[in-house]
């Protein structure tokens, strides 16, 4: 997988000239973690000597660990889809589509899962990691719901929190759950229409 | 959590005197994952031992290790449910309910979340207890799926693998990735009748 370094979610956070900086930083861990050294061994301290740079310089940039992990794995992923705006039904495919290119980047990407695994076990960064990239997610996904209850799209009287979980539930099941399942390209827009229509056949 | 070590699911297989020795060895392995010792160290002979039976009577009655940490996973879960049979709808609310049962002791019991976070990092033992326990509980939705379609319950035109995913996608998504989840009483019965009724405003 490309990694882009100089990613999403950190424009205008650095100035031009510490960018450089920066990327050596993110591709010291990622050095670290293709070496095969666990997450839990990788200290600022080992970080920093691989990047060539000071423990200072690391720490103006990031107030530990987790922080840093957390935008490695930011920038490991894509990032976040525009949303056309168009339609709940539209964007809703969208925002599971990036779900499902996620899942692919995952079976495909060892680094990749290899760091999830591993975060897994550490709550410090799952936290972290929930709080930046997941709850956003979450809190887009539920916009774009209460805009389609406005337009009449989606049900009024529908628990937003259900509506939530049958739009990204089968997504994650297939993409978080069952290695396996199949991930085809009409995926997303097959579960949003599905989702929509329901299973009992029409009157 | 109550552990029944007679429990289901082996009925027929033992000899009434045998259950005893089962029940030993099947305590000795629990007692043993209890006082913290990873799966991964749990050898035949170490489980002998603390059953206080010999190598040989464990291997007369389980091939290796996999079939009896399945077994343990198998008796410290509930019963797979009885379907009252009479539609769709109620049986698919069962087969929820017992998911939903699952992921409170998963969140209640220690024991149990530790065996199956372990489990996952050991492939034998979670393509063992995938086989034994989870092909055949899909096998089961899948029936009663099919005889939706029968019975006129289902859309005729629905992608089977896809109700089933609407049907357990949003209850896998809140017992097992989101461990916060409300697990309200009437959740599995609100996920049937909403993946029926779908999300769109009625005409």
């Amino acid at each position: 997988m490309a990694v882009d370094v100089v990613g999403a979610g950190r424009a205008g956070r650095g100035r031009p000239r510490s960018e450089a900086v920066e990327r050596a930083i993110v591709e010291g861990v990622l050095k670290l973690i293709e070496e095969g050294v666990p997450l839990t061994e990788l200290s600022i301290e080992r970080i920093a000597r691989t990047a060539g740079v000071g423990k200072a310089t690391i720490y103006r940039r990031w107030s530990g660990k987790e922080e840093l992990f957390v935008e490695v794995l930011r920038i490991m992923e894509d990032p976040e889809p525009e949303l056309p705006g168009n339609s709940m039904r539209e964007d809703l495919i969208v925002l599971l589509e990036h779900l499902r290119r996620r899942g692919l980047s995952l079976r495909s990407s060892a680094l990749l899962h290899n760091v999830f695994a591993q975060m897994k076990s550490l709550p410090r960064l799952w936290d972290a990691y929930h709080a930046t990239v997941i709850e956003p997610r979450r809190r887009v996904m539920f916009d774009v719901l209460r805009r389609g209850v406005e337009n009449g799209e989606l049900r009024p009287d529908v628990d937003l929190e259900l509506a939530n979980d049958f739009i990204v539930g089968p997504m994650l099941l297939r993409t978080m759950i069952r290695p396996d399942a199949p991930l085809a390209d009409d995926l997303s827009e097959r579960i949003v229409d599905c989702a929509l229509a329901g299973l009992r056949p029409p009157d």
